[in-house]
């Protein structure tokens, strides 16, 4: 399978590019409109069928490179869960639906706290968890119906009971780091290698100051990132 | 095996670890001295044995980590090529030798051009080729005995000859992309998908800016980083 992790330095945003190489079906999970044209550069040079575009969640922090990538390349699948609120995208994903691309299938787990409709995907070990699982930290519960009680769970049944060797790869990290592995974030995560009644105590004294983004980003991502759609209802 | 890649977001440096997940021993690949404390977090937080600090040259862009690593791990010996000027490393080098963790070995290329002492390293599917290529793109040539001519024999001889699927992990990417392959960057590198003569003229019309670290990286990198050291000497 090919694999590419991809990254935007102004949100700390990564996304993800795999495909089967036989097939040269492909799918991209959380592109950043900033970054569309890299994107579609490498999906052209690689002779790729691009499938679905999946996202973890509408973020908060950055827009959705989907409305655009549309535009590039016209049958590709949006992908949202269904509780989300977004109004555009063409598949409104449920817990545990699979998703095909050549060979491989990539899996939906249900994952809420973050939002309220946050998942995460599962394919051959391994585990892209948005922003419900973070290295050595996880996402904020503070907006969005987030919920720390919800997110605690999320972890602890869904994410923490797949095979420790799994790999993690987060929607964010601002360390400079790429992957984690589920035994890592067992023992190591400091909210959550703790009790329940610990991490909610944790996140709620978190004081985070509101993202710089919020007010743009989550009316565009409801839109799929579609600007120039947002920009005319505005009128 | 396993495998980490970590990023220095200020010089966008690549560090890579990789170790035997049986016996724990460990290599790690182009340390940045500003990550030292976060590489060996994750080293002790994971249980490693770190065995070799290799090098992929004396890098003029930041100062290597070594001398810092090897106060927290006095018994790591450091690696850098034989013909490097480096005063200070605990092995140096020759084009093919191979250094061992655990069940794994990984060998030295010898690949000039960036600078006269460039290496790769090559395990099993994977190369990492410092600055000799990048993304896309490589090295630049007009300092440090560097010579385009010698990179793009180096390129052409010992990296575009290993198998087409060998994934490419270089030094750095300016561009938000962590990896590559022998095929797309024989096919899609703008500058080494052409002919010798043309790669000089690319090289030779770059104009580029002095790198902004040089004058600091350079002698202290000749000293592994040793900062201290350095300094006292100017005394």
């Amino acid at each position: 399978m090919l694999f590419r992790q991809m990254y935007d330095n102004e949100t700390s945003t990564y996304s993800y590019l795999l495909a089967d190489e036989k097939t040269k079906e492909a799918i991209l999970i959380d592109c950043v409109l900033e970054q569309v044209e890299r994107d579609k550069k490498l999906i052209d040079e690689l002779g790729l069928n691009l499938k679905y575009l999946l996202e973890t969640h509408i973020h908060a922090d950055h827009i959705t490179g989907i409305s655009k990538m549309k535009e590039f390349f016209p049958l590709v699948k949006s992908v949202v869960f269904n509780n989300s609120g977004n109004m555009c995208a063409d598949i409104f994903s449920i817990d545990n639906q699979d998703f095909c691309f050549g060979e491989y299938k990539i899996k939906v787990l249900s994952t809420p706290g973050h939002t309220n409709s946050c998942v995460s995907y599962y394919i051959e070990g391994m585990v892209f968890t948005g922003d419900t699982l973070l290295i050595r930290g996880c996402g904020r519960t503070d907006f969005q119906s987030g919920s720390a009680e919800k997110l605690y769970n999320s972890v602890t049944s869904r994410l923490f009971t797949l095979p420790d060797s799994t790999i993690i790869y987060p929607a964010h990290d601002y360390h400079g780091m790429t992957s984690s592995s589920v035994y890592e974030e067992k023992i190591f995560n400091p909210r959550l290698n703790k009790g329940k009644e610990e991490f909610i105590k944790i996140m709620a004294n978190l004081n985070l100051p509101y993202p710089k983004k919020i007010k743009e980003s989550v009316p565009a991502n409801i839109l799929c990132g579609n600007i120039a759609s947002k920009n005319k209802n505005k009128v």
